[in-house]
């Protein structure tokens, strides 16, 4: 098939040296590799050339290659969405919503989940090789954008032989990809699922990264981004923006409820700056942990791309502009206890589809558990999507599959 | 005046040598010691010996001394409330509150602010020097807690010769440190406002300040708390944990109505990682200033004091026990966008006073600007406190010199 020619698969690219053990056992993401011919048009004006896309798909496309899913990842995620983590060997990171017997079930759809550009498991970012000088990228690489991620996912679907996709989804900075491929390409999205996300980032958001980025920065073993070439990793700086935004994840409720103010492993404090509360202890576990899959300047260039996400400022700053005349179907969900992307944001979005005559269905789901919500076990989102995905497949045909 | 015996003036401690120029031009705080023979009984069990505390007044001290009002500051605040600062040059940082015409007019008021034990604007803290080792404290200096900032402060008004205060008034750190003196010292205290503040430091409390605490502590330069020795400071980590607490301090609506996504000094956007957006110009503006005028190791010390912090669990869980029998009179005021110390939390207060049926009124002002609003201009706050300390005052037989 001749559009799979630049398709080949590689070793999932893994972090560090130790990491390579894991490769016998895991699935490797295939990789379409796009050369000088098809360079990628970057919003700040540059082509990036050569660069490549890693990517996961589940399941077979139909006949008529309508059945395409394609799953977004949000900043800290990646391609691994339903498979055994290459690196970390936990779980994919949307088995709650993608496997057998879920919403997204791999017998009915063809799912994919490709990196993103700028990411580090494997599609072109700041830890690859620059070809001009033989050299990692580091910050030499270009500053991307939500639309780059999205113009980069559109020539992989167009390698893949897709024209429309069934459904794009995706949360957090998975959603504002959902929300960009609708405004960009709306007649390649017949639904779309766009959870716990917003269409710009907020002024609060926006503080946010840039604590995580000056943290990272703020690590000496960052050496402005040319951290590779001293054979380290900033991992102090990193695991400090983690915690950071480990905290914005979860609601204030579900740290109370999970944690309160307990002591780990004793009743009394210590009197010392040790982790005597399990929170303190968690977040340090997040910190640590996070460091051993993630790229510090991968971090700090998606962080970037979301703050930059502004789907009005790009039309006008009038929301609605970008989705006249769209005939995409839309479900839009928010979780009562997101406090970073609250649903006050959900139904600007809303109400701009709306405005637009566009078919939107919204579901804001009451849960304590924060942003976080998206990614666990929380069965009403689940029978929302199931429900959606359902509706959008009978309309599409897909309906004896399906069902 | 014999209590006054261990009292004399001296320069206000400065941070680097660069501070010293602002010394000829600026009040020097008062220093009370404290020596062998009265140690500060800590509540990690040891006695700290000796110690002393620095502090400002305004206004005098009547014949039958009834008119005193202590203030106690945040955590990054200390005892110049209504005096030019000596490091930074700038305006007292409670002049709304206290001065000529205010609520707190020291015409009226002999009116008391002390720097916290562990602070580092001149009472002894993790930046003084150990008399044991003749060397700068750092982590040796032991662990402290909201109580012991009391004790000490209670030793001090001791000095100064004051039985009872006329008023504690406080908010954030400075509310726990007027809660802990009415259930510590319940006699003492005729009225206590407490302002935007809690009786515990809840979980995603406790998560922030050990964020910042990883921030300091991840910076090479804070060398295990002896960098004094190095002769350096851990600014990077120390600006980090600063912009981190900046951002709780300001409502997601006050950051918007700030800044927005408005872009620093152009229209379109870098490409970089430059600050783009003034809410990072802010924030960076924010880290670095900070650490110019505070202590790194002094800001783990109180950060973990609040964290300790919870006056039900000092009396077997329950809060209203810390109140029983009290004829303090309260005014207990929050902040309808404080997230940091919502209302939810005075009102649990409040239910815990109307259990012990000790008299509080609580006020809960509406505003967007989060739980910075305590030390800004917000005249519904004014209002308030003047209100309840001029029907304090009357009750207190103050009336003929404060109307």
């Amino acid at each position: 098939m001749s559009e799979m020619g630049g398709v080949k698969s590689v070793p999932s690219p893994a972090i560090s040296a130790d990491d390579r053990s894991h490769e016998a056992d895991h699935p490797n993401s295939q990789v379409a590799q796009f050369g000088a011919e098809q360079p990628l048009r970057l919003d700040c004006g540059i082509d990036l050339t050569p660069f490549q896309i890693a990517y996961q798909t589940y399941g077979e496309l139909n006949a008529d290659r309508s059945n395409a899913v394609l799953i977004c990842h949000a900043l800290t995620g990646d391609q691994h969405v339903a498979n055994v983590h290459p690196v970390t060997g936990k779980s994919g990171w949307w088995e709650t919503l993608v496997g057998p017997g879920r919403p997204l079930d791999p017998q009915h759809y063809f799912i994919i989940c490709a990196n993103v550009i700028g990411g580090c498991m494997g599609s072109t970012g700041p830890a690859s090789i620059n070809p001009a000088t033989g050299k990692v990228w580091g910050l030499d690489f270009p500053v991307i954008t939500i639309p780059d991620m999205v113009r980069a996912q559109a020539m992989l679907i167009d390698r893949l032989g897709i024209v429309t996709l069934f459904a794009v989804v995706g949360g957090s900075m998975g959603g504002m990809q959902v929300l960009q491929w609708t405004a960009a390409y709306p007649k390649r999205v017949y639904s779309a699922l766009a959870i716990a996300c917003a269409t710009r980032h907020s002024a609060q958001n926006i503080a946010f990264h840039e604590l995580g980025r000056q943290a990272v920065m703020a690590d000496p073993d960052w050496h402005n981004g040319r951290y590779t070439d001293q054979g380290i990793h900033p991992h102090r700086g990193l695991a400090v923006a983690r915690m950071a935004a480990h905290i914005t994840y979860l609601s204030d409720a579900a740290l109370h409820r999970k944690f309160g103010r307990r002591m780990q492993d004793r009743e009394l404090p210590t009197f010392s700056f040790d982790a005597d509360f399990q929170v303190e202890s968690y977040l340090r576990y997040q910190g640590s942990s996070f460091v051993e899959r993630f790229d510090a300047n991968s971090y700090l260039y998606l962080t970037r791309a979301m703050d930059y996400f502004d789907i009005a400022g790009d039309h006008g700053g009038v929301l609605a502009k970008a989705f006249v005349g769209i005939e995409t179907r839309f479900c839009v969900v928010s979780f009562t206890s997101d406090w970073l992307f609250p649903t006050s944001e959900s139904r600007a979005l809303v109400h701009a589809l709306n405005a637009s005559s566009a078919r939107v269905s919204f579901a804001e789901i009451e849960t304590d558990r924060g942003h976080d919500a998206f990614l666990l076990d929380v069965p009403e989102f689940f029978d929302i999507a199931r429900a959606f995905l359902q509706s959008a497949g009978k309309a599409r045909g897909l309906t004896a599959r399906i069902d």
